[in-house]
């Protein structure tokens, strides 16, 4: 396989994809990225980068966030974190209360809001200032020490983040949220706030390919075990309400952000990022699933 | 890694489990199973075959039909099929109401009772008699002629089946069930109450081990992007409620029957059958999830 | 309060309206009717009959039948229903299967369908043949012995009530039936499909205005405290999901069906009776909502 | 009817029930109150006044603030507030976010703790400091000018409010509050806190059962229109999750507290208040929906 030849293909077959989705609205700074951006960078085990399009370029990761900081707090609380939140996918949209509320405020899963919301509770409470923290990981992890956060962004993100505050205010009702509303908020929003390009981020990821040992940094993040689980995780609950579409079309564990990147993984092999910033209706990158739903159905490579 | 002595190793060890579970109870031909009973087999793509515990004994297979009965839908009819039924997990129990009501008759997946009786639906109006074309099916895949249905368990299926019934009229008057209900509860629980010893599934299951080709009948059962799709659609939906829970400790595509029988498949390499017929809280049995943890926690195998 | 030349009044008023609803149209006998067609008529306790319009086109009462059911069971079987049917009004359409679903089996209140199903039920458990005593109950208590049932109706019902059989299968599921599903559909289809013109059901309600004692028939029906329940459940569940509206703007005991008919009480005084077969979006007779409010308002009568 | 002997014995004959109920336990201030207290008070549009019990003391009227709330803001802003808050019955708890979120920030109805937020901002919007003139109204419909907040309880009421913060963040985020979301908590709890006795709340209850005409200030309070609409949401929404339980059993308009208070209507005749701490499974008073249930029973009189 020519990685770099077939995701230099996959660019161009994308391209008409660009104009058909708009990226998210809902705060001016991720508003006003330019839809017709994307980038696609594949970092193998064996240390070689593949990079295509804007690559350079670093995007608000958002969501993706989520995926690093659920594997912060596993290697440090362990299983003890699956008594605050699930592992089981949602069949609501990510920012929805209904479920919590059925559930009695213990989120169905640490990629959801609530669930991330819960994640960086645990978070403040191990490790203290969780976002810093997850910044500094993720310096080490991409080797890039300049990576740090978008704090117009976080601020925005605070200022319109009422729907959020509606899940962090019921968990904390319910018990579920141990340290300040705020303060929770605030870590959330900043550590969502991270920008990375597809190059740092697909070589930020490869620990997870790698059974949890980073080729990275040299440190053991995860154990075997646990790699796997946040493998899984990725794989059922890692894209919003679409885990089921991506797992059948990509069949590789993946997290989404709004900021319109996606991290998959293969794991043994290689990890792959993309992004895109037009956004489709459940939230994900519209040309970033095109372009994985190309690289492994031309591969032959998925976890299947 | 030495596979027989890996699974008789797992079979002593999941002894402990088999006293604190229960068959199911709704039916009495299921609830009489001895809940001492465990068995476990691993058909491998080249040729082996390895068997533990009472791997002779044939139990009734129940919704691991359903994943069978999908690969035969999605082999005549195509992605056609997901216009009446979707592919994301399901927040809710097995056989809710719920969901399906707020999606107006189209059920989350194929696996939740509701798309199963869709896809019969479908295999029906494809295929004719729907039922025994699973079962000739499943004869040639397990090169058993003598396979067959137990019709005590059907009839009994179908007196208590008014929760099936329920979800069966519901859709009907959705228009999401083309063929008259009572024919398609009929077929369902028919290809519900096929008898199975784990020796002949773990061999009926290589076809989705093998990208699709069946090593056992020689035949191109689906294609490879198909066998990619239908082991995507069990790891993410096949374990009713506990989807997240066996990615997260298996890391296998799977399929669970209330009859306490699991099918697990890890593509490339072997199919998996596990048998023991008392039941977690979830409607999955005990001891075969024990078992298959074991299995892929000990070989260090999962597709993670 | 000259009461005929507010009813003539108030007929040539709701004139507009007639156009704006359309019938039901889910059976073809109901969705013939002529949307023109309006009556009013005003049973008073002192032996007075007022009406206007088509007074004497008999109608399908469809759901107000629900009411004269539940007094019937209540009058036998006392406050031992309220065991297997709530008295609180739902937040969810009348044939929703969601809330059944929340509350396992038990519905919310007697006027929702599944609700009338397990009346009738009990009815049947009781009384025997329920339709045909609900048919002898309603020719006294109108003074009408031609009264009937429409069996057209009843079997168009009967092949289009997909809904109404998942309702009722999913009741007998969790053991809120006792009767045979069929069996009890047959018998609610029958109620429902009774045929009375304003003025008979006008007469046939003053059992209700008047704390129980019927001033046609002479027979006491409730006793005072059951009289009062009943025009309670009306008013908090009688109209569908517009319970509120319907006690905002008309404030009297109502109970609706899709036939476009409306029957009120009055407390003391007297029953009121509306038709026409347009309906509003929450299938209440649009022009009967209008003249009801417009007699409550005009007259300054309500029970508020 | 004697009214002072028929509530005097009533006082005697719920005395078994108050050892059967605890106060609300969420706050110490409501927490700390004596269950054995209970008072019940009638006053009549003849100028008469009825009281038994420990009718001077003044208790937290917690969500009987909601119906005066309510008349303030129908009287000044009229029907334009049915725009932002539904009139129907929530089959779902008083502080429930699932409905709130299948309806798109819109409550359910004036009475549920979101629907009474929205009031409170409208009164923000419309009144300006809308806790302060609630009060002063109160003042004078009582007649007693010493009526105030219990800031101890509204502090308290604040700190644990994070149900009703996440409520409020929830419908700003659908653009249904809009005034500050810290400041339409304050004011909803400080009108909730306010304290007062049976006596006081019969008396200031009186221009709902004159039809909106206040024989305490001689004001007209609301058109006849306005007060009829206020008594058809007590009944079918004032009391939680047991509107049609009250209705059934009681047949008044009634508005309860979680401090134990209920406020009861029979248009054209009286208002009741009756006070005990001891709360039942949903939030109302245990002991005074027995005594109102014995009130309108022995005395026949009820809107039925």
């Amino acid at each position: 396989m020519n990685i770099q030849q077939l995701i230099d293909d996959i660019a161009a077959d994308v391209r008409p994809y660009l104009a058909q989705a708009a990226p998210a609205d809902y705060i001016p700074a991720l508003a006003g990225e330019d839809p017709q951006q994307f980038a696609m960078a594949v970092a193998t085990l064996d240390g070689q980068l593949y990079a295509t399009g804007h690559s350079d370029k670093r995007f608000s990761i958002q969501s993706i966030s989520k995926a690093f900081m659920l594997a912060r707090v596993l290697a440090v609380y362990g299983d003890a974190l699956w008594q605050r939140v699930g592992k089981e996918p949602s069949g609501n949209p990510f920012n929805s209360l209904v479920q919590l509320e059925y559930e009695q405020g213990v989120p169905r899963n640490p990629f959801i809001n609530a669930g991330a919301l819960v994640v960086t509770d645990i978070a403040l409470s191990q490790i203290g200032d969780s976002s810093s923290a997850l910044r500094d990981f993720l310096r080490e992890e991409s080797a890039q020490p300049a990576l740090d956060f978008d704090y117009v962004i976080a601020a925005s993100e605070s200022e319109h983040g009422h729907r959020n505050a509606a899940l962090a205010h019921f968990m904390k009702s319910c018990g579920n949220l141990h340290n300040n509303v705020d303060q929770v908020l605030a870590h959330y929003f900043r550590a969502c706030s991270l920008r990375m390009s597809v190059t740092e981020l697909a070589r930020a990821g490869l620990f997870l390919a790698n059974h949890g040992a980073s080729p990275v940094s040299g440190v053991q993040r995860l154990t075997r075990s646990q790699a796997k689980q946040i493998n899984a995780i990725m794989l059922t609950c890692g894209t919003y309400d679409a885990a089921g579409e991506f797992a059948y079309r990509v069949g590789l564990p993946c997290k989404s952000g709004v900021g319109g990147g996606i991290l998959a993984v293969l794991p043994g092999k290689m990890s792959i990022a993309v992004w895109s910033p037009g956004l489709d209706s459940r939230g994900n990158s519209l040309a970033s699933l095109e372009a994985l739903d190309r690289f492994t159905t031309r591969s032959g490579e998925s976890v299947f």
